[in-house]
C-alpha cells in the first residue's frame, strides 16, 4: 500500500514519514489531492458533496432512519462538546464512564459548560464495572445520561459499547458515544445498540484529513434539544435546522476538509466498509503485537481487551532503553509513533489505523530492531 | 494571474469557477499543494510550522510584543465566540456595535453563552455613530467592553476601528474586533491602534482554505482570562497555556489547513504584506465598480465607505433581471457571485478578495454583459 524503500524506511504514498499515532494518520494521496480545487461554501457542487458525506456516515452505523449526521468544524473535541451541551439539558445530569483521558476530558467538558457530571471510574486497563453501573443508574435518578468512550486511546482499550448500550436503555436513560478512534473501522449498528447519539471526526479509521467532527443524533431528541447548547458554535440542533432549511452549515465550513472525506468515504466503500476497514486494522494490530512480543516487548492489555486501533507497550527496563533516541531513531527511519499518556505505568504506543498494511507494520518492527541495535539494549522485558 | 480561455470564461489555476464571495475563497494553486502531505501533530516539523504561523500573523498587526496570536479550531465564528467567552468576565457586559449579520452575530453568542451584551446598531449602510458610543459608555458603567467589526461583510462597509478604538480606549474599556474579513488586507497596528483582542481567519484576505480562526490576545489580560471561558474547546486561555508550555495544540489540529496557511503566508509577504495585498484588492474593486456603474449598476455604498472587500449592489428594477438565472449564468461561465444579506434592500454581493486580480474583475464584467443580454435586460437602474 505504501512504499518502502530497500534499506526498510517507511514512507507514505506522497513520502512522508508513516504516521503510527492515534490520528491525525497516514492518507491516501489521492484522499491529499481531493483538496486541490476550491468550491463556493453555497453553491450546489459543495452542497451535493457534503450532502452525500453526511449521508454516507449515517448509513455506516445504520442509521440513516434514526439519527441526523449533524457536522461540526473542529476536532474530535468540539463534536464530543457539542453533543454534550446539545443534549444533556440544563436541568440533566450525565454519568462519564472515564478508564483513560477521554472520559476525564467528557467530564472537564460537563464541569466547564454547567452540566452536572458524575463519574464511574475504572482503572486504564479495566473496562467499565457493568453492575457498578447499574447500581449507579439505580441509585441515582439524576442521571439522565450516560457517555461512553469506544475505544479509549490512552490505552487502547476496547470498551463494551453493546452492553453499556443496553443496560443504559433498560435503565430508561440516554447513551451518548465518543466513538472518535473506533467509527469506521469497529461495527456499531444503531438498529442494535440504542444511542440517542454518537460523535466521531474525519481524521480517525475514515481516513480523510482532520477538521471536521460530526455527531449522529437521535432525531427526535436534537429537535428536542433547540436553545439548550450553551454555546452558539457548538449549537448541533441550530447546525440541523439550518442543513434541514438550506442544506448549508451556518458558519464556513472546511471545504477542502469536507473534499477529502468525500474521497475518504469512498475509498472506505471500495475497501469493504466497515468490515474491510477493520479487517486490514485487525491484521495490522496483530502483526504488530506478534512482532513486538517476539522482541520482547509487553503490551499493557490482553488481546481481549485491546481494539485494533493503537497499542499501549510498557516501557522496557533496560537502562539503554531510552525513549526520546527511540523516538527520534524511528522517526529518522520514517516511523513516527507516540508517547504513552498512562498515568499507571511508563509505557509508549504504536498506532494501527491510517492508510497503512502489513508491510508497514513490518518495516516498523525492522525499524525497531535497527534502534533497538543503535542504543545497544539487549532485553526489552518491562 | 488565472487562466481564462478565449471564450471569456473565468477559471482558477486548479480550472475551478472563481470565487466572488467573501470566502471561502479562490486560493492558488501552490496553497493548496501544501497539503499534499500528512505530519504528524506533535512531530517537530508540524510544531515548527505551526509556530511560523502564529508568529507571522501576529507581525501583520506588529502586535508581537504585546499580543499572543492564539490559534482556534473552526470556522471564523468560532473564533469570535471564543474571544468573547474568554474576554469577557462573567459579571462583564459587552457592548456590540451594530451594522450588520455579524454584529448581531456577536450579540446572538452573548446571550447564548451567558454574557450580559447591550448593542448599538446603525442601519446597514451607516457606521456606527461615536457620539452615541461615548454617550453609551458615559452612562453605562457595567460596560466592561466593546465590539467591533472592522469590514461588515453584510454590506462591505469599513467601520472606523481606529477611531472606535481610541474613544474606547478613552473610556478605560477594552475593545474586541471582528478582523475576519479584513486582516491581511486592511492595515491595523496594534502599537496605535488599542485592542484587547482581534479574531480573524485563515481562509479570508491571507488567501489560506477553511478550517482555521486564531485571535490575537493581550498577554495580560489573556493570563488573567485563566479559567473564565464557559467552554473548553473554546477556551483561548487554555489553549495559549498548553502552546506555552508544550508548543502545541490541545486538541487535534487541521493540520492540511494549517499546512496551506503557512504557505499563503509566504505568498502574502512576497506580494509585499499587508500593502501589497491591500493595493491588489482595491484594484480589483475599483475595477469591478467602475465597470458596474458604466453598465447602470448601482453600489449601496458611496465610496468613502467602501471596504475594498465585497461590494453590495442594488437589485436593478427591470423586471426581466433575475437573481437566479443572474447567478446561474455568471456561474456557468466560471463565476461565482454571492446573495444580498441586506435586511433593507433587495441586493446582491460581489467579492474582491482571493487569488483574483483585474484581468478576473474585467472577466466577470464581461460575463455580466453576456447574462445580462440572454436575460434580455435593457436597463440595470434600481
Amino acid at each position: 500500500m505504501t512504499d518502502r524503500e530497500a534499506d526498510g524506511r517507511g514512507a507514505s504514498e506522497t513520502g512522508d514519514p508513516l504516521l503510527l499515532t492515534p490520528g491525525p494518520l497516514t492518507t491516501s494521496a489521492s484522499v491529499k489531492r481531493a483538496m486541490l480545487h476550491d468550491w463556493g461554501s453555497r453553491d450546489r457542487t459543495f452542497l451535493e458533496m457534503n450532502e452525500r458525506v453526511l449521508a454516507r456516515i449515517a448509513g455506516m452505523a445504520n442509521a440513516t432512519a434514526t439519527h441526523a449526521c449533524v457536522p461540526m468544524q473542529g476536532s474530535g473535541t468540539f463534536a464530543v462538546e457539542a453533543m454534550i451541551g446539545t443534549m444533556v439539558p440544563r436541568d440533566g445530569k450525565l454519568l462519564v464512564l472515564v478508564n483513560g483521558a477521554y472520559g476525564t476530558r467528557a467530564a472537564r467538558i460537563c464541569a466547564r459548560i454547567g452540566r452536572a457530571v458524575a463519574t464511574l471510574e475504572t482503572p486504564e486497563d479495566t473496562p467499565p464495572d457493568l453492575a457498578a453501573l447499574e447500581r449507579r443508574l439505580a441509585e441515582d435518578q439524576a442521571i439522565t445520561h450516560v457517555l461512553a468512550v469506544q475505544c479509549e486511546t490512552t490505552s487502547g482499550i476496547l470498551n463494551p459499547v453493546e452492553e453499556i448500550a443496553t443496560l443504559v436503555a433498560d435503565a430508561g436513560r440516554a447513551l451518548l458515544i465518543d466513538a472518535m478512534s473506533a467509527f469506521g473501522a469497529l461495527p456499531l449498528d444503531a438498529g442494535e445498540v440504542p444511542f440517542q447519539a454518537l460523535a466521531a471526526s474525519s481524521n480517525k479509521c475514515l481516513e480523510g484529513v482532520p477538521g471536521l467532527g460530526f455527531v449522529l443524533c437521535e432525531r427526535g431528541a436534537l429537535a428536542a434539544a433547540a436553545g439548550n447548547a450553551p454555546s452558539l458554535a457548538l449549537d448541533l440542533a441550530d447546525q440541523q435546522a439550518v442543513l434541514e432549511k438550506t442544506g448549508q452549515y451556518r458558519f464556513t465550513p472546511p471545504i477542502h476538509v469536507i473534499a477529502a472525506l468525500d474521497q475518504a468515504i469512498a475509498e472506505h466503500a471500495a475497501e469493504g466498509g466497515v468490515t474491510g476497514r477493520g479487517a486490514r486494522y485487525a491484521e495490522n494490530c496483530q502483526v504488530l503485537v506478534d512482532g513486538m512480543r517476539t522482541r520482547g516487548f509487553e503490551t499493557l492489555l490482553p488481546d481481549e481487551l485491546q481494539a485494533p486501533i493503537i497499542v499501549t507497550f510498557r516501557m522496557p527496563a533496560d537502562p539503554a532503553f531510552d525513549f526520546t533516541r527511540f523516538y527520534d531513531g524511528l522517526a529518522a527511519r520514517g516511523y513516527l509513533i507516540y508517547p504513552g499518556k498512562l498515568t499507571v505505568a511508563e509505557s509508549f504506543r504504536i498506532g494501527c489505523i491510517g492508510r497503512l498494511a502489513r508491510a508497514d507494520m513490518e518495516g516498523a518492527l525492522a525499524a525497531v530492531d535497527a534502534v533497538l541495535a543503535e542504543m545497544g539494549v539487549t532485553s526489552v522485558a518491562a
